[in-house]
């Protein structure tokens, strides 16, 4: 098996490019003295999670319950849970908990701490609760300066326990460049700073003290007064990230692997077998100063063809074009050629596929399973 | 288990509308006298095959060799995988032929009509060739006055052999209105009767002369000179359809039970938990008269807040807003309040998830499971 028999699309992970993303990484918390919890929602995968954490057990991040229970199950025991928990998750949190997965809950608002912390007493168990900063107005979360915050660590009580406080500065995905990045970066970190102060000064300590997102990760240059960084995109990197220069797009670790299926001659397009199911509909270079279309292409090598994207798709169709107009040669790529498309966004592209091939010097060195989804493995009516 | 316990995100599908969607295609194809060949690439579930397909072996279309084979394994035996066939999946195709499924491909070039049938020899294997048209210049096929298109038909032979030809009027995805589409079918069935006339006086017999679009398919007249049609998400509508007024939202048969996790009241938001991973990237509706957003907000029963969309969204959070800017009152929508959002488009909403919740009258009456991915069931190093 190797990459001209393997079926297409097929999801390719360049090893060496992964294991460099990763390494790194750890360097940059480790030298800056702050413990990386890496988010484990863009692998999906145990052995992406073996490569990014700092030990087997954890610290990690997950998105989904389906995620902690599988890494749990596979022994990564220390977790945040980083979407803000709501009531028909409870049961199942502390079903977690009690099973021993140290998995902590995130929330923002006085009405969930008051039904958690009642429905932790009910069920006579414990469970750290952090909560949530909203830094940057990206999404969730309260208001650094919010009456709320004080109010809301009021509320957490009895068997549910507060912890400490956590941000995401998702308008970091906005920046452009190392110095934009690093202001967004020094807002979060600033914002969890005088959280934790106000919280201090009203009598809660928090243990932790949670910041992260791949742009701020990558170009912080202190994490004085934070405890951890959450940060997972960066274990892949993407053309997002590229067109904000928080990597190149070599560095990108993720592709798909696909193949010529046809030409349209008189328009100079090249028909693959690629489309936005495989790619995902992800079009988040659109809103960039460079509009990568729905994939930068390459040879099957990896080697970038800086002229040629995929300027549309269809559920099972790719269709590449040149960036300025001009028409491509059927006979540069004659039908059965297989290039490699970068990812707009890996998240997005990664959870289209079951599997990645992963791929070593050019050659299959394994196939690593994925999770989806968000129900229990077991359902039944 | 109900809707107000199961696990959110979930993906719900309302028997009775889709029911109903899959009877209205069989009746409608029933009285043109045309042979329904349904897409199974929206549902991507032997459940739906069944529901859609006029007998248990089919006929029924394909978008991809994993669906082919799970199909096959269920029973359903007269397939045409509809996208260009090329040599990387020659060997595939001819397995599941040698093991009696009645697979037919698509190709719309000389050179894959030579390697192809070459291939069929060496492997003496026959396998029925249909030839793509290209009718409205959206993607893939032979332009219906291309000499190509007899050049092609010449070059199958041997094992291999012509059996007809295949068209999608992808372009009446853009058509809005009973005329526009239908001028769209009239062209698409115009395209084919026009391309079999030049292959009979070539000396080539269409057995099969395929056309399908849900656009072209809901509005068609008169099918007469073409033998089936192939359309796949009236199955279960979606918000572009509505907006090409293809069908109403109220017979949108999927959407997506998202629960309420928080609040940003001074920006009127409502944050759920159902995210892109959930609702997927697609934003079809953006280029539409009224743009929808990530999706139109229902309550739980499905009933449709019409002022309501998701106006953004992160991996596993939703953004809900009022469509004029006004703000929610989150008094309205506590936390905990469970809601469903109608998918912009049904095939990608539906493939970020592994099962269907089956809701029939407000209950969950079954889960149907569904498959995803490309490559073969058993796959190993």
């Amino acid at each position: 098996m190797d990459l001209n028999t393997i079926q297409t699309p097929a999801l390719l992970l360049d090893l060496n490019k992964f294991t460099a993303n990763c390494e790194f990484m750890k360097d940059k918390c480790s030298r800056l003295g702050v413990q990386l919890r890496p988010h484990l929602k863009t692998g999906k995968s145990i052995n992406f999670a073996k490569a990014q954490m700092t030990s087997a057990s954890g610290p990690a991040t997950v998105s989904t319950l389906a995620e902690a229970e599988y890494f749990f199950a596979h022994g990564v025991n220390d977790l945040i849970y980083a979407v803000g928990i709501s009531l028909g998750k409870f049961d199942r949190v502390l079903a977690l908990r009690s099973a021993g997965c140290d998995v902590k809950v995130i929330l923002d608002n006085v009405e969930t701490a008051v039904m958690f912390s009642q429905y932790c007493d009910q069920k006579k168990v414990p469970c750290p609760v952090l909560i949530e900063i909203d830094c940057d107005g990206h999404r969730s979360g309260v208001k650094p300066d919010s009456d709320d915050l004080i109010e809301i660590a009021r509320a957490i009580k009895g068997e549910a326990y507060f912890a400490g406080i956590l941000t995401h500065a998702g308008d970091s995905y906005k920046c452009v460049g190392e110095q934009a990045c690093q202001k967004a970066q020094e807002n979060e970190r600033d914002s969890l700073v005088r959280c934790a102060d106000r919280l201090k000064k009203a009598g809660f300590e928090c243990r932790i003290i949670s910041a992260g997102s791949t742009p701020t990760a990558v170009f912080a240059k202190s994490w004085e007064g934070v405890t951890e960084v959450r940060c997972g995109v960066y274990c892949l990197f993407d053309l997002v990230m590229a067109g904000l220069g928080v990597c190149t797009k070599e560095q990108i670790a993720l592709s798909l692997l696909v193949e010529v299926i046809g030409h349209q001659k008189e328009k100079g397009w090249v028909i693959t077998d690629g489309g936005w199911m495989s790619m995902s509909r992800d079009r988040g270079t659109s809103a960039q100063a460079v509009d990568q279309g729905y994939g930068v292409v390459c040879d099957i090598s990896g080697k970038i063809y800086d002229d040629l994207i995929v300027g549309s798709a269809n559920q099972e169709h790719g269709i590449i074009v040149r960036r300025d107009g001009s028409l491509i040669d059927p006979k540069d790529f004659p039908v059965g050629t297989r290039l490699r498309i970068l990812p707009n966004h890996a998240c997005a592209m990664a959870a289209q596929h079951p599997q990645y091939f992963v791929v070593k010097d050019g050659k299959i060195d394994a196939i690593w399973n994925r999770i989806y989804g968000w129900q229990p493995k077991e359902l039944s009516l």
